[in-house]
């Protein structure tokens, strides 16, 4: 069993990342790793707030032996004394630290910090495994044992994994994509307000359009044993957020370069990633896109969890009205399966099985 | 005081009428009529289920004059009685009936029955009033006193508000979008299940895309002094349900014929139905659009009822990412008061007005 | 293996017993059997509405094997080929059918027809099991060779194993309670409307109360051979429903015979139901009442699915204010598992195990 | 017109104090008064948030004059220039600056800074009018030549309205109440999370069930010319928080000391406060308890604005199934119309035409 160390791990994202791991084949967590505040403190009485309750905010129960770990330190961490590091912290605790631990261990991190770095892939599974070469590229340069791999945008992750397949048979021109967000995506501290969320949409989220529309250039890119050559076509992207717990919603619609019908590309789509889930990595659905033909689906609340909530549902898949070559459909993806903890968590099988060899 | 019969006057649609017409400086209420289940029975009575519950939707109160109105009957009704008839039927209803009343009486009807047909307007307050004048065609060619004139779907509604400014002022070309609709705009009979609407968004709403593709041109079109000469530009739409009370949000993409800014859009948009709101027609907002810079705005709670629920909220209006002339903006308009009832009793204002000339 | 039909297959229930039956140790599903609507149709077309969209409403995924399984019909179902029925039909058909198939054939039954019977228990797993011996009063009384084995209302299902360790060790002497409901339990044909349901609260649901007034004092009552003498308490209930999908909370004051204090309460709850538990049945959880000191626990959807949504959590226990030697505490139960079909097959499987002695 | 200071202006409650003083006949806004962060900003600016968004909560539009006006800071406010003070304040600054105020000018408060003095009463319209005079008590006490008249609780505000003409007729002898309370009874800054309060129960308000078990007594006791002789009941609440935005809803099952029925008790209800709201207070309504027969009501969407947001509704008034003499109900009041801003405001007009004479 190989050390892991949850960095990050009394947040959101931590928890998860703890969820995701619970009776993992390959991977133990040796260390819980936070803020001072949550330092030296049991886990489980880190995660008390001021009036005496637990803010453990998964459903699923927290193991006690994991409840009862020791919490250390992230300045002070000593990266050597595990063999990964799954890195949750937000972006400016990321940039700081994650070079530290990546001088002698790889960090798997679910920030942006290093996300846009020429030298750093954007991994996402079954989509651009052949860019972990990459990784190498940035160990040599900057003198590191470890490596960072950071996972895209929540938002970002399902979108590219629907795109590929077409990518891949018929060539993207251009694409207009507007978001359903979910509000687990906006983490819980303090999180949305529920008066802001209840019965209604905020049009706005800062800063994730942009992430949007630069994120999958660079995934669905060439890796030309040195860099990474963006693929061209561009994306406009509006983003909202909707009362939704989990699972977020793309309408995308699509312009290719080569002609293709709706069942083409249902077809393209539904054959997609067999080679990537026959790794049979722990954290894989079987089926890396479900495409359904119901017109009432995909639904966040019925569909996100499917495959584990690894599983991209796409559904409504049908001509553009508009656009020569053109394709609509809706995609769902669960943001804080797929779109965080446990994506990153199949990308570091793919990486320790893979590229480090590992198990 | 002009009377007015409301056809379909228990149904939602109808209620919203009745609320929209309560204070009513030039209309007065003389008939309720429904179908044969609720004829004879005083208003009242005729709302209460097998429950002896209430189906009256509104949170406004019911006045006890209208509660105690005595219903008749859609089949039977003699449309001489009225100077003019609100219909909210059905569309199948509709189709019957509305043709039996404009023999004799003006039918403003919120059903879509008679909306595509080529001597008929679909008339929305300060974009395209001019096409008032296809209602003496429609009289002429069917040998009716009265006539039908019908509003536009509640998505449509909204949508081409905002676009009337862009098409005057930079001419459109294509439009993409996606609608987020509230729940209000699928009815009462027995409208959306909890279950399937709580924290969950449903992608499709049967119907609901081929009109919003389809009545932007006409409603945009140019009136030649015979026929309307559909405007020249398409739409994709992708239409979802969302877990709102009232309000469609459209996020929309808008490619233009001329160059513009966002700040020019904006502008054009502000000042928009200037004309129109000082023809001062009760029910008209003194702003027709509201542009707002708040970037986490329009939102359907905070928003919807701005103008009396007549006033439609543009935000987020910005250059695209991808087309050349794109425009892209989220646009707001009240479902069940622009969008339907209110809307409608608008248009009847402005023909009473200015086309009948009885006030 | 056991050979089951699960009548009323298509509805909520049925589907929610198919998916607790799914891997099942001891029980096989061999007959689906819902109304003539249904019969003769493959069960994944059977659950095919008008649009073409499944009901399958469970967010666990419908196993291919039952998908293709064919649908028998109810009326002409032959009992005798399976050896347990499990019964979600709604009363009426309860009432008519049970009884056919209870000739030959033990009926496990979520429907209300026959819980007020006086030679019927109504079991509840850890609290009356004892009172299975009725049934052989009640095969006796009716020339069966099966019988019929009701659970209790949901909303008793819960609050009865609350009750029953302060029943045990101090005696209740009545019971003030209001229910929080979750919409599940309003079905799904029709169900409850989403625009009732958004941010409101009903308070009332038709036959409730009455149902958790009278239950609990004879589940709670003691068996003498013959009959079921009636726990001597009265309780006043309020039952409303509140925008939550699935969980039922009930917030109790409790006065008892003798006096106990909060910590006296909170053992007995923790520690109810030890022997239950080692009978080790495949539905029943490791610990029936699961006591929590948060004050801001039990929360339906934190909660409601532990122990597989087998456990009751109790919170807030604390001295009541106005009462001498009285208690209150709020306790929450999943009604469409503890409390409805899961609740029914960990009844099924005690009696499969130790009053039928088939495993 | 009287000139009015709203302090603590730029929160939720200060804002609903602004949205019930528009067009108000007796009083003008003349200030508004804010903590050291706000004081010297225009009101709209005090309001931006660091995204430049405006956290003006109502749907009601901010008129551009108060939008325009000056704040001033309230540790320096000069409570002299203005003839009332409307204290919003959280209860540690009132505790500080309400008594500073009122040596010189009468102070209206929303906060429980003061609600427990021995010479302070807890007014609420149409209850307890009469002990206003232990205003003279207060004043003489601590040589003010203003006061300090707290509002209650807002779960308080309403019970104490049902439960008035109950006490009245025929003895109150003790209450059990469950109270579902709406989430903007929790304030915005930041408020309840979207996450916790999504088809969700959060069974416990911290402090809340001792002022509901506490204030009524007091609300309904003597005055007898010098201080308040307690009622003499005692209350046992269970207070819980619910996905609804406006109104809180209580089930009570209340015991009496005279027999009485569910008839009568209708009756009382339907009475009570004839002679208050003959006084026609500008936001007094024409009917202070809407009894209703529909047994699914009340509702909080529905019902809340009933009466301008200021009348009770009670539903389900029916005999308790457990009590000699006991009543059971469900009532609705709107929590921040009658229980918070527009509830004090009638207070003040009450004290300004009664008990100052200044209108």
């Amino acid at each position: 069993m190989l050390k892991i160390a949850i960095v990050g791990a009394t947040g959101i994202v931590g928890q998860q990342a703890i969820v995701s791991l619970i009776g993992h084949p390959w991977f133990k967590i040796e260390k819980l790793v936070a803020s001072e505040r949550s330092a030296g403190k049991k886990y489980i009485d880190a995660l008390k707030d001021a009036n005496g309750s637990s803010r453990w905010w998964c459903t699923e129960e927290l193991p006690s032996d994991i409840a009862n770990m020791n919490v250390e330190e992230a300045a002070s961490f000593d990266a050597t004394s595990v063999d990964i590091i799954f890195s949750t912290m937000d972006a400016g605790a990321a940039k700081e630290l994650e070079p530290k631990y990546a001088k002698t261990t790889p960090v798997i991190s679910t920030a942006s910090a290093f996300r846009y770095e020429d030298d750093t892939p954007i991994l996402v599974g079954g989509v651009n495994m052949n860019h972990a070469a990459l990784l190498a590229v940035q160990q040599k340069n900057r003198g590191w044992k470890g490596f960072i791999s950071p996972k895209p945008n929540c938002t970002t992750a399902g979108l590219v994994i629907s795109l590929k397949p077409i990518h891949d048979a018929f060539g993207i021109k251009q694409v207009f994509m507007v978001s359903q967000q979910a509000m687990s995506g906006a983490g819980r501290t303090p999180g949305l307000s529920a008066m802001d969320m209840t019965e209604n949409i905020v049009p706005y989220i800062p800063g994730e359009e942009q992430k949007a529309e630069m994120e999958p250039q660079k995934i669905l890119g060439e890796y030309d044993g040195k860099t990474i050559k963006n693929a061209n076509f561009s994306i406009s992207a509006t983003c909202t957020r909707v009362p939704v717990l989990d699972g977020h919603i793309v309408c995308a619609f699509v312009q290719t370069e080569k002609k293709c019908s709706a069942e083409e590309v249902k077809i393209a789509m539904a054959e997609h990633g067999r080679d990537f889930a026959e790794l049979h990595l722990p954290s894989s659905p079987p089926q890396l896109i479900d495409v359904t033909d119901d017109p009432f689906r995909p639904q966040p609340r019925m569909d996100r969890d499917k495959g584990g909530g690894m599983t991209v549902t796409v559904g409504r898949v049908r001509k553009d009205s508009v656009m020569e070559n053109g394709i609509k459909y809706v995609c769902l993806a669960h943001n804080t399966k797929l779109g965080a903890a446990k994506g990153a968590l199949q990308t570091a099988e793919y990486l320790v099985k893979n590229y480090l060899k590992l198990v």
